[in-house]
Parts: C-alpha cells; sequence; structure tokens
C-alpha cells in the first residue's frame, strides 16, 4: 500500500480564536494564515463570518491573501449565515463553506428542539444552498460523538445527495474513547453509499485528553483529514493538537498516511500563536512545550549523551528545536555533570568526578537549575575542599 | 462483570519532580504527599533515594508521613541503589521498592553495552535482593515500548519468578500507538506463566501527545495499575495526566474499572502543584485548565445556557470547579449576553437585545473579554442612541 495522504484542516483561527481571551485582530490573523498557507496547511478556517463585523473583514482578507490552502468559513445551517460566509469567501482561490446542525438526541431536543426529520431537512438545505455559491461544501454533524451511529449514516447519506463534499464527525464534547471513535467511523464508512466519493474529517475535543488520540483512531479507520489547532488551543480543553498529529503520522510509517506539513516550521508557529493570543503553552506540552526535548534527570542524560535515540524519538531540529537542552539539577547524574564540566572548561577525571559530584549535589539541592556560571563556582569550592583538580 | 479496580501509582514527586525547574524542597514534597494520600491515590512514588540526599530525606520524611498510600522508592537494578531505598521506606507502612532495567536493543546496547541474558540475569539478581527488604517490589522494562514483544515476555516471566509484585511496562519515549500498546500488554497478558498473580502497570510518556490514551488502551487489556502525574508533569513532555485517567473511567462506566480517587481534589491538587513546582498549566488543559469549563463562542454558550450537558460531559463541580465560566467576547451570541445582562440586572426584550448586540459586536470586537461592568457602559452607549431599554 502505498502512503495515503491526510489533510490537515486548521482551525486555529475559527475554533481557537472563539477561546476566552484568544481574540485576534485582523493583522494578527493576517499573520498566522500566511504562516499555515506556507507550512502546508491543506484548509485554513478563517472565521465565522457572519459571527460579527471584524471576523467578516478577516475571513475576506484571509481569502485574497492566501495562495495554496482552501479557506474556509463556518455556518450554521441558516441561509443568511451562508450568503455572508459566500460573500467573505468571494476572493479566494479555494473557498470552502463549513455548514451543520446538531445531530445527537441532546443537541436536537435542547438545542434545536426538532426532531430527527426536521434535523435532516434543515442540513440538507443548507448543503444544497451552499453549493449554490462554492463546489466545496463540508458538513458537519455536531456531536456526532454522541450520536446514534445509525441515525448518524442516515444524515451523512443525505449530506452526500445534498452535495456536501467533506463529511465532519466532531466529538463535540470530547467524551469518545479512541476505540469507540474509530468504531464510529469505520460504521459511517461501511454504512454511507456514496462515502467513498467525499473525505471524512475528524474533530476531535479534548476535554477527557483524548483529541489526539482520537483523531489518529479516526485516520486509522478511513478517515482522510484531521481539523486541528497550532498548541492544541479550542473550546474548553481544546482541539486535536497540529504538531502531535503531524509528528504521530511521520513516526509511525507503518500507518502509511502522511501529512503536507513541513515540520520545521512546528515549533516557530507554536511560538508565534502563543505569544499572538497570549494564550500560555505549558513546558509538558508534546513536541512544542519547552521541556519537550529537555533532560534533567541523571539517568536519562546519561543516555541522550551516550546516543540520542536511548530517550528521544524525534530530532529536535525536525521541528525547528535547535538542541537537546541538558538542563542541571539535583535530579541530574555524573554524566551531565561532566559534559556541562567540558563544556565551560573541565575535563575530569573519573575520581575527580567523584568528588566534585558529591559538592554538585549539596549545592544543588538548594537551587532549581545549575547554570554555567554556578559549575565555576562548584568546581571553587570543591577547591578549596582540597579535592584536586586538573 | 463488576467493577473492577485500577489503583493510581503517581510519580509527581519521582518523575515529575526530575524535570528542569521541578525541584521541591522536603517540606513541599511532604504537603503533596499528604494530599495524594487524602484523595485516595494507591502508591506515591517519593523519590530515587540513593540520587541526592536531599531526595534520601524526602522519601524517609514522606514514609513517616503517609497513612493509607504505599510508599514507593525508585532504583537502577544496584545493590547500593537498592539498599538505600529500603532504609529510605523503613518506616511506611507499605513500602514499595522499584527497581527495574532497559529491555530495548536500544538501552542494552547503547546504555548498557550488556546482552539480552545479561539484562535478565542483573534484573532478577535486583528483584530478588529487593524482596530481602519488601514483600512489595515492582520491576520495570525501561523503554519496553520499543522492546521486542517476545523478548519482553521473557523478561517478565523472569521476573515475577524472582518475586516480582508489579510489572511496569513503560513506554519510555512515549512512542507508541494506544492500539499497539494495548496490544503489547495484552500478549504480555497471554504469554507470561503466572502473570495472573501479579499486577501489570501502564507508565506512559506524552512525546506524541498519546500517554493517557495508552494507559487507557493498557487498562482495557489487562493492566490494572496506571502511573500518572498530576498535570501530566514528567521528563520532556510529561506523563498520564491523573486527573484525565480518573474521569475517562468514571465518566465510561461500561469499561467496568474505576479507581478510588476522590476528583473533588483534581482542581485543588493541580493547582497545588503547579504552584509548589512554578510549572504552568496551560489553558486549555484538559479537566483542569482555567478553559477547561469556561465557554465563549455564541453558540456553545447557547447551548449551556439551555442544558449544561449539550457541551458539558463534566461537572465542573466534580471535580472541584465551583461553576461553568461563562465569557464574553466578540464571539458570544445574543444568548450569552442577555444571560450575562439579566446577571447584572437588566432584562431585555427580543427586540431590546437585537440593538443591543450591535452595540455589544462594536464594543467587544476591540477587547478580549466583556467584564460586568462593560454591559452597563454598552447599555449606556445604547440610551445614547435611544435604543429604548425598559
Amino acid at each position: 500500500m502505498s502512503t495515503q495522504k491526510v489533510e490537515i484542516f486548521d482551525t486555529t483561527l475559527r475554533d481557537g480564536e472563539q477561546v476566552p481571551g484568544c481574540k485576534l485582530n485582523t493583522a494578527q490573523k493576517l499573520k498566522i494564515a500566511a504562516r499555515l498557507d506556507e507550512m502546508g496547511v491543506d484548509v485554513i478556517e478563517a472565521g465565522f463570518p457572519v459571527s460579527s463585523p471584524g471576523d467578516f473583514k478577516s475571513v475576506s482578507e484571509i481569502s485574497k491573501l492566501v495562495k495554496n490552502s482552501a479557506v474556509c468559513g463556518l455556518t450554521r445551517a441558516v441561509k443568511k449565515d451562508i450568503e455572508v460566509a459566500a460573500e467573505a469567501l468571494k476572493h479566494a482561490n479555494k473557498p470552502r463553506i463549513h455548514t451543520g446542525i446538531g445531530t445527537s438526541d441532546s443537541h436536537i431536543k435542547y438545542k434545536f428542539n426538532a426532531t430527527r426529520e426536521e434535523i435532516i431537512e434543515r442540513g440538507a438545505t443548507a448543503v444544497a444552498y451552499a453549493r449554490k455559491f462554492v463546489d466545496d461544501v463540508e458538513f458537519y454533524a455536531e456531536d456526532a460523538g454522541r450520536s446514534d451511529n445509525e441515525f448518524l449514516a442516515k444524515v451523512c447519506t443525505e449530506m452526500v445527495k445534498a452535495g456536501a463534499t467533506v463529511l465532519n464527525i466532531p466529538d463535540t464534547t470530547g467524551y469518545c474513547l479512541p476505540e469507540e471513535y474509530g468504531r464510529k467511523i469505520k460504521y459511517l464508512k461501511d454504512n454511507v453509499p456514496g462515502i467513498e466519493n467525499v473525505t471524512i474529517s475528524c474533530h476531535c475535543h479534548n476535554d477527557l485528553g483524548l483529541a489526539t488520540a482520537n483523531a489518529i483512531a479516526g485516520v486509522m479507520n478511513g478517515a482522510r483529514q484531521i481539523e486541528c489547532t497550532i498548541n492544541g488551543i479550542g473550546e474548553r480543553a481544546g482541539n486535536t493538537a497540529l504538531e502531535e498529529v503531524v509528528m504521530i503520522l511521520r513516526q509511525h510509517p507503518t500507518l502509511d498516511l502522511n501529512t503536507l506539513i513541513d515540520p520545521k516550521f512546528l515549533y516557530d508557529t507554536s511560538t508565534m500563536v502563543s505569544r499572538e493570543m497570549g494564550m500560555l503553552v505549558q513546558p509538558n506540552k508534546a513536541i512544542v512545550g519547552a521541556n519537550a526535548f529537555a533532560h534533567s534527570s541523571g539517568i536519562h542524560q546519561d543516555g541522550v549523551i551516550k546516543n540520542r535515540e536511548t530517550y528521544e524519538i524525534i530530532d529536535p531540529a525536525h521541528v525547528g528545536v535547535t538542541e537537546s537542552a541538558i538542563v542541571l539539577t539535583a535530579r541530574s547524574g555524573r554524566a551531565a555533570l561532566a559534559y556541562k564540566c567540558k563544556k565551560v572548561g573541565y575535563e575530569l577525571t573519573k575520581l575527580e568526578l567523584d568528588k566534585v559530584y558529591t559538592e554538585f549535589l549539596n549545592y544543588a539541592d538548594d537551587k532549581k537549575e545549575v547554570l554555567d556560571d554556578d559549575i565555576h563556582e562548584i568546581m571553587e569550592l570543591s577547591r578549596k575542599k582540597n579535592i584536586a583538580i586538573a
């Protein structure tokens, strides 16, 4: 089997931007959109044009700017939303309208106060109406994660008939387990006539910490688009993180799936989005966190110094991080200390190292990190205790 | 099938604490250990006693303090390490020694410069030696995630014979996919004689964002202990997050698995660990992030106001968060605006709301968040434009 392409649909500027405190102005959005285009994102969801005049303007300006990516605007299954989105997208090279409606019993009852039949009718009308404006229409079955699979297959069947080119199966509340979400995608693959002519898309939320795993389960079961955001930002606990799915597919060639994203942009793009939105990335964030490639424990440092692949599966340079930062703390071992000592000019014998290491541990127990300057002080303290240093 | 217990092995104070910048003093460690004990953690990995005098002291003091949890100390497969750990644990009600050695070809070759036979020999010797000091000995097969399953089964078989009570199968580099990690656990269940008498433990790293999903795949395939940390901190991209696995098992009763953790401590414990270590929790962190229960987009807010379960699967109060914070931004809809207006004293008719909403959007486009005070200003601006407000 030859490697199949998984499309990356980035919704940093829509699902990510609608988060408390993450609002961007048009200039900021254009800067991020240009980068997403440059790094190889297939579809940029630029906003929800009907939601505010500022958002309309941003989608419109992004449509003019972006060269390679498709540009997508979100709508409800409402005529006015679709008309406004079409207008905002009119300058895009590859415009896509993303429309849809809730399909879980909870959404049908509490959000729409409607019946299942009415939901299908409203969805199909919206898809057909959107197709009057653009050739590429994605349908979202909101809360698909908690929707009955048989009904969901019926919804998808009708949306394909109405002209949808992409079927988005969102786990809106972040409830599914990977195995369960994968089974749902497989059920649709097996039970929706004509599904072979459209792209199935995974849109997963991270309420239980499973957004990335669910998206991967989706593509392992036949989906060919992943909706994601830089740093996994988005409503509540966020969405699937772009950098994670891109690197999972690259690191697991036996899946025979890959994306067009150039990973060397990942770290810098993470920093750009974090800075523009003021949304911190925790140090232990996969791929792009400050500690993702740092090694501080003695055992680990010893391994990495002997052979990087002992503890690192990804070469940091591949994602734009220039070196594995070896950080000295009270948990560091002799190998890390010797490595740092050598770096600042001290070549120690094994016996010297043992003695300096004892001094280092006392010193380090009171500090969070031992920096290069501290090494000189530790050497001075060792000398005062008559430890011979070459 | 009746619900089976999954043991929670917290390694915040060992794998979490060995991270750059996360070092704690003994008083801080005691504070966190007391909380872990109180919230129902089965095993507290308190440190790596041989690594430094400070760490020895912390393990020793925690052993005296903790009432219900087992207290565990890490060692290499080295006599001296085991003796020092036994000494540090001597006051514990339920002491456990955690010893082990690398079992992947990469670790055997680059880290130990040994043969497979020598690795088994060293591991078994360490387990047997540790059993001279304590009844509860956990063996870790480091880099099990990249170890050959057949060899790993052989290692596990010998460790059970040598007296191990728990077999820890770490995905040390965070490389595995959930399906692959689950298959590995199942392979061991099926191929290690006597494995029914010991507990299989999952220790997963988050380098690809899959630590939580892998641990869940592990328990779905027969493991009965999860090693995890508060906030998912730990080496590099961290470990499985305690709060995530606890809530996944609670939210998925059909798995018939549960833990003894009282979830009402989750949010406060997250805050405590973050504060003591100075390790930020990103706003979009699952379960405990500041935005995990915040709703800002109009569509979502409308749904939550009608019925919380439309978008939230977890009642925030269950994890110690006192209310779903509704935050107004330029992405918010009429329902959220009406809700907030009502909260600060304005009951609007539908027509009034439409007009005030237009004013709100202009106002909000320039701001990150619209606070209660801003609402009064928006109402004043609306009044000046002769919008009649009741």
